[in-house]
């Protein structure tokens, strides 16, 4: 028997909408749910993949989330432009915001988005990538759910804090990283309990703060930030840009506020977009190829998101290997 | 003999005044550079204080450096505002821009300031204060000299790219941060190798690429990003950003047009501004002091920042305690 079952991109999408269809979502939630997944298991991002939709699903336990939501996009004479997700999901509050978003750094230079009340348990690469097609340069920091120590600290405060950034590339995908701000995503330490293996060394404390390579023992403690407190200072910048600045909740009260457990934050995120044509260099896209050059000149070496690209090429051809199980679990939800 | 002597902040200034005016700065550009040295010294950041004024005068080694220098403002309806620094250095060109960036931030919500075509040898964190001081959040991005391998590469190519970030306070100084995206400043192995102290892990890589501990043969190989790829992706983004966006130098380039090998490179400099007023969160101060709260109930935590404004209190009730052999150095420059 397969292990796996091959779907093509739009399978994959038809088979979240149903999923997210029959459980309740609005079709214009669904539909950017579903292109966020699809878009993910495409770029070989299995985690936040079909794998993520009976977490779409599971949010739903909360009464609070709605799945219906027509977020509601705000726009003056400002640079900032502002969704109000109405405690929807965050593909659509992004879809709703971005075209308005680009327009603003288009015209002033800089520009901001500010997603407001919304449940977001998405990667960030989509949005900056998609601005950074248009051309545009572009940061987006979220804040998550309380799982980080912060510097010298012993308990969870800081979310895993993710940062993105895309810069445009000439008739090329553009350069795009998307990164946690904690030494590892959660679901890898998640991945060594299942497997029975120890954490490397610097990923997470145990509840008394001492340093663990225990996976459990990490669970029930703190992960820690990349990089000691240089990691730290950009997860507070993150809970600082996406919570404070815009109005929305730290990490660790979109954790008090899960009272279901169903780990899907409350919270925003905010996006910033800058057009390089107001900055008059004419060849900063050949200019930019020039220093990849020599990034790539060394062996060794990749560029950001250059393995995401070449999986999108695969699977846009082939097809993506999907787990049976998962697929059978998935087919549940549709009962 | 003592081995120190201490001065106030107004013999340092006038110090740093006299030695850059003897040596054929301009005032304007004297008294921007004393300014930030000063700041340093009352900081407790010796090694942008004092001690850096040789590296000025040695700077101007190289022909191509205007120690006279008047920077262009250059400010149009865009957020976005330049700066030509003529080749001068980047204090007196911070100085020109940062008022016209405040302007636009708060008058469009977002704003960038690009500096071009300037010697930086410099801190970021004096700007980013500036602005938080004025209740903006700010951001600073530079280019520096190529002493950093790129993730999984063998050779200097990237700059220690520093990136500051500030975010203002109730009734107290920003929280300021300003972190080089290299592992350890290039200073910190020239003092181990003067001390005769092994590295530790991580910092370095030989000329082979090979991990080394040994600082001579770091200086020889390349410098490693903190945190690992992550790291390595931050200074990339600066490359990007302070480099091809904004149209100056890579760090490669500045390293390779030092050809008086001074180690004063010439490049750009990229401000963001954001004037939170736009964003419509009315308490964010009051949001992100309880988020402070929280980080500094774990023992064992500190904000970034909260050393260097407890250094600034001591050194200005008390002076700063400057080292005799560089008093005396600096006294032979007035020779």
């Amino acid at each position: 028997m397969n292990k796996n079952t091959i779907l093509t991109l739009d399978e994959i999408h038809n088979l979240a909408m149903q999923v997210l269809s029959t459980h309740g979502f609005s079709t214009a939630q669904a539909d950017s749910i579903a292109k966020t997944v699809t878009a993910a298991e495409r770029d070989g991002c299995r985690s936040h993949g079909l794998f993520r939709i009976p977490f779409y699903v599971d949010a739903l336990k909360n009464p609070s989330a709605n799945a219906q939501a027509e977020p509601i996009l705000s726009v003056t004479d400002s640079s900032v432009v502002h969704v109000d997700a109405l405690r929807g999901f965050c593909p659509l509050a992004l879809r709703t915001g971005l075209p308005a978003l680009s327009e603003k750094a288009r015209l002033h230079g800089t520009a901001a988005l500010a997603i407001h009340n919304t449940y977001n348990i998405a990667a960030l690469w989509p949005e900056v990538e998609s601005l950074a097609v248009q051309g545009l340069v572009a940061f987006a920091f979220t804040t998550a759910n309380a799982y980080v120590a912060p510097a010298g600290g012993q308990s969870p405060l800081y979310g895993t804090n993710p940062m993105a950034f895309a810069f445009p590339r000439k008739d090329q995908p553009p350069l795009v990283f998307d990164q946690a701000s904690s030494a590892s995503a959660r679901g890898e330490i998640q991945l060594h309990l299942r497997e029975g293996k120890l954490l490397p060394d610097g990923w997470a404390i145990d509840r008394e703060g001492n340093p663990t390579n225990d996976p459990q023992a990490a669970l029930d403690g703190a992960q820690l930030p990349f990089g000691g407190y240089k990691g730290a200072a950009l997860a507070l910048m993150v809970e600082l840009l996406a919570g404070a600045l815009i109005g929305d909740n730290f990490s660790v009260e979109s954790t008090e506020q899960d009272a279901y457990g169903v780990g899907a934050p409350l919270g925003g995120e905010l996006l910033l977009a800058i057009d390089p044509a107001h900055f008059g260099s004419g060849n900063y896209l050949e200019r930019s190829e020039y220093l990849f050059e020599q990034v790539l000149a060394q062996p060794g070496t990749r560029l950001p998101s250059q393995r995401r690209y070449d999986t999108r090429r695969e699977h846009e051809t082939h097809g993506v290997d999907i787990d049976n199980v998962l697929l059978a679990e998935l087919r549940e939800f549709l009962d």
